[in-house]
């Protein structure tokens, strides 16, 4: 039942990068979207900084010592699946982080991802001058691909010599094809800082045939129903980032989104890539994946900070309703559905009806009304199930639901045989009228298992199935305790007793317990979806109660 | 349509503490479960830390004045609900730290949960000894609550010449009084390093009649049926953790686990607090839920590095199928349906039965064969929004699947019409037989409305409403070109056209439109049931597709 296992273990990703205090950018940044997109991460930090959304504060750079030994120590221990690199402050961190990841893992990295912070939005100096040479030098040839924006991108060319204009989508071809020259195997230069219409791409294209498209965001063909209730993408300016790899060229292009929201934007995507690669896509469909990602981070952002504030990195992901199951807890559903309707489950369990019952006073005119209106509430059990057979999708779950149909006619024809010792006849039987309580109970789960989908109508025969199993086993225990209670010999609804506390009644609750569990595993539900079981759940605990009252006389 | 907003904004949490590179304890651990429980985090880094699973390999603290700095760079900006305090490493960053907050904050701190972490699992020191007492004399007056366990709180009741044996649960009592001494204004002392049974707190609950027991993960009364099936946990060894506050003391009891995989375990239980505390819990819910959340996060790990592994942070968190709907697009569901079944969607609403259509020049009899079967295939059309209506909760979506079968009658007696003017009687349309194409695509809707719940029966009827719409609008744009292949004027099925491009017939797209997003955004589908609607969808496309084949007479 256990989900969690090394088959499933999540991507261990690394960032080398700074501490931004605020949390939305660098290191935390970087954490933040791992955790988003179910990596595992850690993190070296190559210099702390006094942040906040209105601008960078102070710097306090690590020792590039100290960062070595930080890396070590991470990957000495921890199979990592892809790394990314952020702001590196200066020529010797980032001259040591080459090194280090040179010496330990030879020529076979895992895919880098070097983002070559060099300014911060707010235009304090992230990366010393110096430092870029190294960056190109020594990074760049282990990097599977870089990710400069415009600014970047020219002080990377300027600083080699290279044409260094990077103001249109042109540009960004020719720059990014001059960034490959600097030996990263591929380049993804960002065009947020570009201003674009659609008209400019399809001049483009038509101009370098060989230029894949990738659009984002854009109603593709076949969409005419979503434009007219949308706005007219056509008419806006688009963002473009061009991803150059040898012998191809693809344009992720998508619509430009006002926002305040763009503090660790870069950060977030080079993160994301990094997650991409590290679980195994190919640079394109990481690049769209984390663009997407990161999009749609800024368009869903909360207002944090006064200055530009931090993307909503959460986005991608919910919470669950129901704990994973664990060896500890594997019935996470159940115990919820109980736990959470705790006080109307015990007045059922431990009615009064079933304490009289298990004494041997129940008054036998109240135990005769019980099992004549048992027989006729079978008769909506039995076709329930067998509704929960026509809805179900695969032979398992309609042979499931099958055997549960003979099982209850098997159980009424021992209700029969039952009610024969008691002096009732077959006729007095099928010819006694339903009682409200009998009726409510029947037609609802009929009724859930119309309205909703297996799922429900499992949840609605829940509480019928586990209470009985509940009281059978609690009676045979209490039976068991000395001077119990509980009156065995001489009872005269002995049989009752046995019947539900029964191996053969056991092992159908726990079929019955597997079963609910494993809908929430193989399903999880939302929190909407949860309240609609626990609802369903509720009803049925009640509707079971009202039945011993019924039965007591007292409805 | 938009979920987020300020009013959903999360709490931002603010951790001060180490940071560990391998991403297990410290800050890295303090943002994984911030994000993992829905809260924004900030951090401020006291220390560095190159450390993995094996151990803490060296430190590198931060200067107690970039220390301040950091913590004014956060609060000057953003507003923090809850903070927590990790490693302080020596005596004057634990004495900044607290005179930061003090100075920021005066009197009123948000809730701070001190976890007065001195040694590393692993036995490396974390807080030299003299910074102890500033820790007691600065921080403790501020917390909301302290998290010392067994050794840390012994190191502290020494420190101060009180009794600091705490070897079993009574002991815990006494030194969770002293503690709260100290200064704080609860103590949470974490009884990970003890041994107990149930049997030695039934004791001590005897002995101290008012203290509150809390048991999690252990099953409750009336759950005889879980006991069966899982194991005995009376027999087991528990973890109790104690909350001592002014006037209350309360036991949270859980089931002891062995796990190699408990580094951070102190880390995420106080960032966990914080976050219970920053969105308003009270100290014992906050308790309950930090236990449970780093409890599960222990039994539900992966294996990670060679020693003492993280925890799982993740196990509450699942992902989206569905992409949060933005301005940029409103329709993220719809999108992804018609992404996902490209090719077939666009056969279906660029079928040559329209194309032919559109110019006017589709035979007479394939356009009589399609409108009588049409006819017939509206019979069970109506009747699947019955059944949608039979399948509602409430009277919105009831009248709203009434309206349209109301329409769906209005669009009948066109038919009738536009059939008498092609000559056809309204006994010849009812005595047509169905065609397998129509009986197929009818009972399919109506199978799908039985089998699933009322999403399900929603996505069978989205491909035939939207598709008509897509068909309409994009004729209708075509029309509006110059030298257009489609023919309006003199076009024998000019109706049909106006029809379904009509702004009647897309007010009733934009309201279907409507209803699938909603859906989606009310109940967040998981993978699997994602994938139900995706597969309903594209077999109502197929079958959308292959009444049009069968109308030109290729079925």
């Amino acid at each position: 039942m256990l989900l969690q296992n090394t088959a499933d273990a999540p991507a261990a990703v690394l960032t080398v990068a700074g501490s931004d205090s605020s949390g939305g950018a660098g290191i935390q940044a970087d954490l933040k979207t791992f955790t988003s997109l179910g990596c595992y991460g850690a993190s070296v930090i190559t210099a702390l900084t006094a942040q906040n959304t209105t601008g960078v504060q102070a710097v306090h750079p690590s020792p590039p010592e100290f960062v070595k030994q930080q890396i070590c120590s991470v990957l000495e221990d921890i199979e990592i699946k892809a790394i990314k690199t952020g702001m590196l402050y200066d020529a010797e961190t980032t001259r040591t982080v080459a090194a280090t990841l040179k010496a330990h893992y030879g020529g076979s990295l895992p895919p880098l991802v070097c983002d070559p912070v060099c300014v911060s939005t707010s235009g304090h100096t992230l990366l010393q001058p110096d430092a870029v040479d190294v960056l190109i030098s020594d990074l760049f040839p282990l990097s599977a691909l870089i990710t400069p924006n415009k600014s970047e991108a020219s002080l990377l060319l300027a600083r080699r010599g290279l044409p260094s204009r990077v103001e249109n989508v042109e540009d960004m071809l020719v720059a990014s094809r001059h960034l490959l020259s600097l030996g990263p195997r591929a380049v993804l230069l960002k065009g947020g800082h570009i201003t674009t219409t659609i008209r400019d791409v399809e001049k483009l294209v038509a101009a370098h045939p060989h230029v894949q498209v990738v659009r984002e965001g854009l109603l593709g063909e076949n969409m005419e129903i979503l434009q007219i209730a949308e706005q007219d993408w056509t008419a806006r300016t688009l963002v473009v980032d061009v991803l150059q790899e040898l012998g191809a060229i693809t344009l992720f292009v998508r619509p430009r989104v006002d926002s305040n929201s763009t503090h660790g934007t870069g950060c977030t995507l080079s993160a994301a890539l990094a997650c991409g690669l590290g679980r195994g896509m190919t640079l394109q469909e990481a690049t769209r994946m984390a663009a997407v990602y990161t999009h749609l981070g800024i368009e869903t952002a909360f207002p944090i900070g006064s200055g530009h504030g931090p993307l909503n990195y959460m986005h991608p992901i919910m919470m669950r309703s129901v704990p994973l199951p664990t060896a500890g807890n594997p019935h996470p559903l159940t115990r919820t559905l109980i736990e959470s309707t705790r006080e109307i489950w015990r007045a059922y369990v431990q009615h009064d009806f079933v304490k009289q019952l298990a004494q041997g006073v129940l008054p036998r005119e109240c135990f005769l009304h019980f099992i004549k209106q048992d027989y006729l509430y079978l008769r909506y059990y039995a076709r329930a199930y067998g509704l929960l057979a026509a809805k179900s999708t695969g032979f398992t779950a309609i042979e499931a639901a099958t055997r549960t149909i003979m099982n209850i006619i098997r159980e009424v024809s021992m209700h029969r045989s039952y009610c024969a010792q008691w002096g009732i006849t077959e006729e007095e039987l099928k010819s006694t009228p339903e009682s409200p309580a009998t009726m409510a109970y029947g037609a609802y789960i009929i009724d859930a298992g119309l309205q909703g989908d297996s799922s429900k109508l499992i949840m609605a025969l829940a509480a019928c199935l586990l209470g009985y199993g509940e009281v059978g086993l609690w009676l045979k225990r209490e039976a068991e305790k000395p001077d119990s209670w509980v009156v065995i010999e001489g009872n005269p609804y002995r049989k009752w007793i046995e019947d539900y506390s029964s191996e053969h009644y056991q092992e159908a609750v726990k079929i019955g317990l597997d079963t609910i569990e494993s809908l929430a595993v193989a399903d999880p539900p939302s929190p909407f979806r949860f309240q609609e079981w626990r609802d369903t759940w509720e009803r049925c605990t009640r509707l079971e109660k009202g039945f011993w009252d019924m039965s007591m006389g007292l409805l």
